[in-house]
């Protein structure tokens, strides 16, 4: 049995994305190397959707929703079935397997909304989880929060090889060993690695053959760079009994201020989902539901130039920071990377709360997506093209500056 | 430890309002005394926010919000602090002690998402709370969801009298035996009781001694009716150290479809509400949030005229049940009323389920807010007037035809 501190101190989010400005910076301008450096501001915590906004028409649809009433502000708690039933479809063409509307889709507040149910139908006291290291930070701290215990699986992402991706025979170790479920992202984040099909296969037939449920956040998939291969667990021809597959319109489509998520699979694990957003929130935002409608209905183009867009930023970011001797892998999808840095002066925190200080740069430190990474950091380049550069040469500045 | 079948087991939102539409009614047929009851289809699960709109403007402050991009979209995980300013300062005003915007308020996906936090800020493994039957439903299931025990404080809410409220000896009893938190609403969902002054400052001054931690749900306490006086908790001169007050605007102002509310008190409990915010949805959505701008600054008149739209059809179907001598407590608060039946020929989720397949009147079953209340019903009379009253007369009927 956890206390509830204990409980607590799992979840502090003092590092987490998004709350920088909680931070008190009063004590930095004493070790400060050097003057400050201008720039315009940049936030790598998240996307900018002033630089890439919204799905055209979002708003709109947002409204003709408003207007529908009643009907559209009290949906089922696993939300509307009119949505559930146009996305089923397009859903379930994107991934490669059909969709049951009624029993298999569940619409949640975000994709951080799905993951929580996800985890929460599946976790309790004592239930070991796999999880990847590096990967998105919440994962772990839900698994603690539900009571179980993480396995950790290294990812093996620094560069192209046979051994890029996931060691299958650990994962095979930990599923043999008492672990009954997995959850994992890709393309990976923070580090933008793209699971190989022949990866997913074998995850999805580890998974049957030890009956281990499998959380699957696909929440980049669409975001893929040229020359790419993305495989969906979903569409595998061997399935794991439970499977869930987790998408949303945040990144990419940049509605995350919706607040709008899904998640679809098995069905029972989608009314454990339901029954528990029942009591964690009743609904994603009823209005907001109808955002959905632009969702894989985007204007003939918009995808495919953002994905160009992005590229471009990426390329130019990679040359940055490897011009400057920053180990970064490219990312194969997605808008993260995760450069590892040169032995500091300073430790992991301090350096990125200096870098907010005295470089108007807002990162993310690498020990949020597993214990281990206190030399790297996680950028969301899904920012405006020249201040992101720009934001990128300071980094590399303030990295000779506080490099032993 | 509970195992994951028995925690979902707990959670069963087959009788949830608004679920309704997920029930088989296929076998009604069979049984139903008499031919159909025609009339405007009625929900009572839930108030009908077409006959009782959103706030006026609360779309166009929406829109505003979206318009200011990502700042608007990319909030803290509690909520924009330009909003939680303009809030503190009102809902300190309204509930008679000061707030700190930036330590003492979160804003939340709803009040049920602000019931979630608070619940799982207090509660874990084995945690007493004691919860008052009958009370919202959500309340007896998140106690057991997060593993702990459920203390029953009865209500008697049935007639005026000294003993009109719930029993302070025996509040006192379960405070002495070990139990840390206490949650409940004032008004009371189900039964619109408004909890005296002299219990409220009783409550206040137990929870003090005895260092209990209570959560108070006053989701209801704008709409108060003629000659009903509403005591805040947070008011009393002494204060526990740790009380947490919840609001929000999705009743009577009908902003449900946002998904909005929020909580305010004890600085440590609200941190620990933005930790399990952060893995449990982030935020509330950053556009809706906007739309507390609108919160206890609606047009002059417009709360009043509200109230007594309300008070109107509340007067109007009491009369029509007790006409028909269904046992109904008068609402001193809030939009519902918890009629009881007499002994009927079917058990209570029969005929809730005939109630909606022959007499298109919708209601929440009794024994969601307390497992002994199978023999009440809930209704939301927060509908068109005329269609309301008509629905009331057909449950009569329908009463009527299925008594024993």
């Amino acid at each position: 049995m956890i206390s509830l501190d204990e409980k607590f101190k799992a979840l502090l989010a003092d590092h987490a994305p998004g709350q920088e400005v909680r931070q008190d910076l009063g004590d930095l301008d004493t070790i400060m190397r050097g003057e400050r450096l201008a720039g315009t501001p940049v936030d790598f915590s998240h996307g900018d959707v002033d630089a890439f906004p919204p799905t055209p028409g979002s708003d709109e649809v947002w409204k003709e929703g408003f207007n529908k009433g009643g009907r559209q502000a009290y949906t089922e708690y696993r939300g509307a079935l009119e949505i559930r039933n146009g996305l089923a479809v397009r859903l379930g063409k994107f991934t490669g397997r059909p969709i049951d509307a009624d029993s298999e889709l569940i619409i949640t507040p975000g994709t951080q909304g799905a993951l929580f149910l996800a985890l929460g139908a599946t976790v309790t006291d004592r239930t070991k989880v796999a999880v990847v290291e590096p990967d998105y930070f919440a994962n772990r701290k839900l698994v603690k929060f539900f009571g179980g215990e993480i396995v950790p699986i290294p990812l093996h992402y620094q560069r192209r090889s046979q051994e890029h991706g996931i060691d299958l025979d650990r994962l095979e170790s930990a599923f043999k060993s008492g672990t009954t479920a997995f959850v994992f992202s890709t393309p990976n984040n923070p580090t933008g690695l793209v699971y190989s099909s022949s990866t997913i296969s074998a995850i999805a037939a580890l998974a049957a053959q030890y009956d281990v449920t499998v959380i699957v956040d696909q929440l980049y998939s669409r975001m893929i760079y040229r020359g790419e291969v993305y495989a969906h667990l979903r569409s595998c021809s061997v399935q794991p009994r439970n499977l869930i597959t987790i998408m949303g319109p945040s990144k990419t489509e940049s509605l995350s201020g919706f607040r709008l998520g899904v998640a679809f699979g098995e069905s029972g694990l989608i009314d454990r989902m339901e029954s528990l957003q029942a009591i964690v929130s009743l609904r994603a935002a009823g209005y907001n539901q109808a955002a959905l409608k632009t969702w894989f209905q985007e204007p003939p183009g918009w995808l495919e130039n953002r994905i160009v867009e992005h590229e471009a930023i990426r390329d130019e970011l990679l040359s940055v920071f490897r011009a400057a001797n920053l180990k970064t892998a490219t990312p194969q999808a997605g808008s993260y990377l995760f450069p590892q840095l040169p032995k500091l002066c300073v430790d992991l925190y301090t350096f990125v709360r200096l870098l907010r200080h005295q470089a108007n740069a807002t990162v993310t430190p690498g020990t949020e997506f597993g214990p281990e990474f206190t030399d790297s950091i996680r950028l969301n380049f899904s920012q405006d093209h020249a201040a992101a550069v720009a934001a990128a040469e300071r980094i590399v500045k303030m990295v000779e500056r506080y490099s032993l």
